[in-house]
């Protein structure tokens, strides 16, 4: 049979699989900083480089940012768009990291082998499970399993800016009968999830000014507006004693699970005292009355990022700043409505401001949370192929995090997605040390072998 | 006449004791920044060095920290003590500077010259204008005008961690009829003044910790409890909506001004327009019903001098961080104990710590208030002296910056201090593009020489 053929030749590549890998991840394409700008075009060039070879029609198209990979291949079948994204997080704080973020290595753990290094898991290992299973699927049959489009974004962790005009701009190009996204996670270790609700994303950065020059705290503390106060003011504002968010009309478009859903989640057996142990924590810091694992998948946050202002050097420095600013970001599900929360967080930040103080905004990303129809066959098809690759059965969960596009796809394409990732919750995305299990490669690039037969039939 | 012969030498030798400032402008010497303690210990070289030119007995003294210069000339007459600092606040934002903060340079402004660097006014052009007043009194008489004791510290910007156990280890040698400190402003350009009253310091930075390390705020936004949110919850709780500070037992030791002196104060006309306009503001933002001049010289403070938490570079960045920090000040007047209101900041931070957060405390110096004594002869000798060189008579004022030394020398030697110093509001101390108009360097210098001659009858 051509799948067991295709698995076993998986198995037996998966050596160069890894040293492939590891080229892509040695590149630093920190999409964020423009300091890596000539590091992103490297990343697209390496894919558009590697997509050919497996006879993709590849090509690197130029955005306003970084650019975009588009490849066509193959014929027949269902017409498949399988996303993902090659830049990475920035990886501040360094010193943290225990080796180079951008020299990836093997590394023995109790968990068994982990790939580690920036990008591991967040995207360059995940969107690889997919291109190594074609290319063994190719290498094995001589053809790619039927329609295909690839699509690779550099700038999912910076807001992806240029996305929606891409997407607008290359519709018929891009649309296919259903899309494939590879950037979320398993369930558990042993139970692989088809993510169908995820949480949408606002993102701002604010900045208080207040004297227009540092001032010595001697000579003008007291009647000297401080812009570190009025900022922590107002972001002390932002929520109430149990956690919810201030901001009026805010909860406009959240509604509350159903009995139905919460006793299937229930089901699921997370393991809270697992997830917030693992980080040291033992208590859900998010809104009164709900469960860990409502507070992720189903209620909305507000978060502070990043926040600066002053001196903020070894010793002490007796100084009133002329400057204080913050990021904050929020989490969003059901029909929130991500404009409508930015105006809400002006005006607020605005009504807030003593005399003498000024703000300014800066604007970084915002897409609405998305939840899947399951009318597609493929959600069927993919949950029975990795149910056969892994030890439990494949669940439809939600997801914290944000992943717009799945919602423009929707959107701009009129297409919806499946979201099949096989990262866990201890790879440190966004964090120092990121990794990926080398057990999540591999599975996942067989997974995907399953999933490309079934939705073949 | 004598005075009159050391004023002209004073005048034809400007040139050469400008260049000899720029010398000691040129060496960096950052007490708070362990990356610059042999720049400070340079610094604390060339003092002893140029004093012992002046025939005095001059060494370099270690300490834990910094070294104390101390140089000991002259007989005869009042036993004199000088006091000021070699040591510099740090200079960033540097990209702030419009030149190289430690390649001192005079400029042509709408005031006149000013010397440009880091350190001009604060405090080494302020100690060299004692210094060149003696070098000019010897070469012009042969000898010093009495007994004179420098004692020059280098850890005043740093919270001057040496500075008690050093007084109390040579309380004998130190002791003398009266301390002269040049770290304190006019009152205006024209109007030399007399501090009597000072602000003490408490000095604090506290970090809250949070998850065991940086998270995905997608993965764990809601859940996990975020430490730039808990801290701004605790800053922002410090003062309530009229300005004052909220720990329990802040305002122990505060006094409410007397009708005599606030009456005193209003006369002197202070502008208070012109001192908030300059730096952009034009409201009081301290307490309520005090005015800017109140706020400054009888009012305490809480101030936020620094914060920093999770991503501060370009862009943005999800991330929930493991830790933030923030450096707290407070300025304290009357009786306050600077160690009783840390006591009530530790113990309200800690209130208002929620399940899974941690906090640890730094101590960043602690100093009481001052209040002079002005019984001594040498404070209307003085204040006559100065009125002889400046347009305006010299004014007994308050002052909103700490000098705890003047309390030190009091608690520890029983010596009263006498502040006089010539300072501008303008000088940027603690801000990029520090400076100190030639005219107060010139006359500072001229006016020592008189308060010398008039303490010598």
């Amino acid at each position: 049979m051509t799948l067991e053929k295709i698995l076993d030749r998986i198995d037996a590549d998966l050596d160069h699989t890894v040293d492939r890998l590891f080229d892509l991840l040695r590149i630093p394409s920190i999409s964020t900083d423009p300091a890596y700008k000539t590091d992103c075009d490297r990343a697209a060039d390496w894919l558009v480089n590697d997509l050919k070879t497996l006879g993709f029609d590849a090509s690197k198209r130029p955005t306003p940012g970084h650019p975009m990979v588009v490849a066509h291949g193959g014929d027949g079948g269902p017409h498949l768009l399988f996303y993902g994204h090659y830049d990475v997080q920035p990886v501040d704080p360094l010193n943290l990291w225990h080796r180079d973020p951008f020299d990836p290595a093997l590394e023995d753990t109790a968990n068994g082998k982990v790939i580690r290094a920036r990008g591991a898991s967040d995207d360059k290992g995940q969107l690889m499970t997919f291109i190594e299973a074609l290319r063994a699927w190719k290498a094995e049959t001589g053809t790619l399993p039927c329609r295909i489009t690839i699509f690779l974004e550099g700038e999912e962790e910076s807001g992806s800016p240029s996305l929606i005009p891409f997407l607008q701009e290359n519709k018929d190009e891009l649309k296919a009968d259903i899309a494939l996204i590879c950037d979320t996670g398993m369930f558990n270790r042993d139970t692989p999830a088809i993510t169908t609700m995820l949480r949408g994303l606002c993102g701002e950065e604010l900045t208080i000014t207040g004297p227009n020059k540092d001032l010595h705290s001697g000579m003008f503390g007291g009647p000297a507006a401080n812009p570190i106060r009025v900022l922590t003011r107002i972001l002390a504002g932002l929520h109430d004693d149990n956690g919810r968010v201030t901001l009026p009309g805010f909860y406009d478009g959240v509604e509350e699970l159903t009995d139905a859903l919460k006793k299937q989640w229930e089901g699921l057996g997370f393991d809270a005292d697992g997830f917030l142990g693992g980080v040291g924590l033992s208590t859900p810091a998010g809104e009164k009355g709900y469960t860990a694992l409502e507070q992720i998948w189903s209620r909305p946050t507000c978060e502070f990022n990043g926040i600066t202002g002053g001196y903020t050097g070894e010793g002490f420095k007796t100084v009133l700043p002329s400057i204080a600013s913050a990021k904050v970001s929020f989490r969003l599900v059901g029909t929130q409505d991500p404009h409508a929360i930015r105006k809400a967080f002006r005006a607020y930040v605005e009504s807030m401001l003593p005399p003498d103080c000024s703000v300014s905004f800066k604007e970084h990303g915002a897409g609405p949370a998305s939840v899947m129809s399951l009318d597609h066959p493929a959600f069927e098809q993919a949950r029975g192929a990795l149910s056969d690759e892994w030890p439990n059965a494949a669940a439809f969960v939600g997801a914290g995090g944000s992943i717009p596009v799945a919602g423009y796809f929707k959107t701009y394409l009129d297409m919806d997605a499946m979201l099949i990732g096989f990262a866990n919750g201890d790879d440190q995305i966004h964090s120092p040390n990121e990794k990926y299990d080398l057990r999540s490669f591999h599975k996942g690039i067989r997974s995907w072998a399953r999933i490309l037969a079934a939705v073949n039939g």
